[in-house]
């Protein structure tokens, strides 16, 4: 039995799990495809399996589940060997606490703020919401500061997660690809470092293809 | 050779990582603190270990670690067979995306909104910053709404990772704590299940201790 991805494959974590996928070669799946303008993924069916009422949520042979990473790290798992190594190897301990490490640095570093920005530009304007200009200064003066860091970083390592493309990078495409649509890839071009990762992650195959979709 | 943390026990990070280390019963290890009023954890002898210049640090036996989750994690897993179990068993793998499932609402869910309310609230006074008050109530605001959802998922399950007390519930505590102590710890108290929740984890005798070192 395949399984069923609900999501919509323009939303920051579909395109996660989507880029996890192509990167494993895996295309028997069942992309679900939920009304969001009639608001499908408020109705009680949806929030019943996704209580936060967003996408997106696996279903695998009865198994539910919600949070883009978390489904990221159990497709990385289930389909180890096959396509792109993307976590470390089950009983490397060491290797696993870095990658948290690194994750750990994605959701508290780059995350919270790279939200914030495009909450503020670009899916309160889809809505109909205004934009918080105080937040989104906040956000922009914090991310700024991140990111500088971020820039050392990458100098000394070639991916956000070590010296191998993993899934600590894929956390960081979709948000990073839409701060350039928000009007802020300025804040990763001028980073050489920051930058130069952004070249060789979002040229990768795999990402023209889920992306050009 | 025992381990090192460098970090000092009133802050939100290294308190989760001295939780789980008193859930474990481990006392063996070095406490380093840092002298934070003369910016010790700005020093590059800091940021050559933990580049965001900030607490706690885990070095052991040449291994260095930050990201207090990532900390916490990786003790949880060296310390598995002793005190409270945190982490499911290594090869269970739904159980473990359930984990991380629950480990990804905390970060993205929770932290997001609750740290900015104690950074306005806590932080930013401290340092002698001022409050930002936009920022303050856009984030008050989103904490409530999230808070509603805590409120269902902890009617069905007694945990913030499930059936029973873990790693998750720890990620939680110290910030939760730290709320009160801001003044917003109506947010927690105004909602059955996440105020049993709270009266359930912080009577624990592992936090009792920890706070009151």
């Amino acid at each position: 039995m395949t399984f069923k991805i609900t999501g919509i494959p323009q939303s920051v974590c579909t395109l996660r799990v989507l880029e996890v996928l192509a990167e494993k070669g895996v295309t028997d799946f069942e992309l679900y495809k939920p009304n969001m303008a009639a608001k499908e993924h408020k109705t009680k069916a949806h929030t019943d399996k996704q209580p936060f009422g967003v996408i997106p949520i696996l279903e695998d042979d009865g198994f539910t589940l919600y949070e883009s990473r978390a489904i990221c790290r159990y497709l990385a798992i289930k389909y180890g060997s096959q396509g792109t190594p993307l976590v470390p190897v089950q009983d490397d301990n060491k290797g696993w606490a870095l990658f948290e490490q690194f994750a750990s640095v994605e959701a508290t570093h780059f995350d919270a703020f790279a939200n914030l920005i495009c909450m503020q530009k670009v899916f309160n304007p889809m809505k109909g919401f205004p934009t918080d200009q105080g937040v989104l200064e906040f956000a922009i003066d914090g991310l700024i500061g991140k990111l500088a860091i971020f820039d050392v970083i990458l100098g000394k390592q070639a991916y956000m997660g070590g010296e191998n493309f993993s899934l600590i990078d894929i956390f960081y495409m979709p948000l990073t690809s839409l701060l350039f649509k928000a009007g802020n890839g300025d804040l990763i071009e001028n980073l050489p470092n920051v930058n130069a990762w952004w070249q060789k992650v979002s040229t990768r195959e795999s990402w023209q293809k889920v992306t050009q979709a």
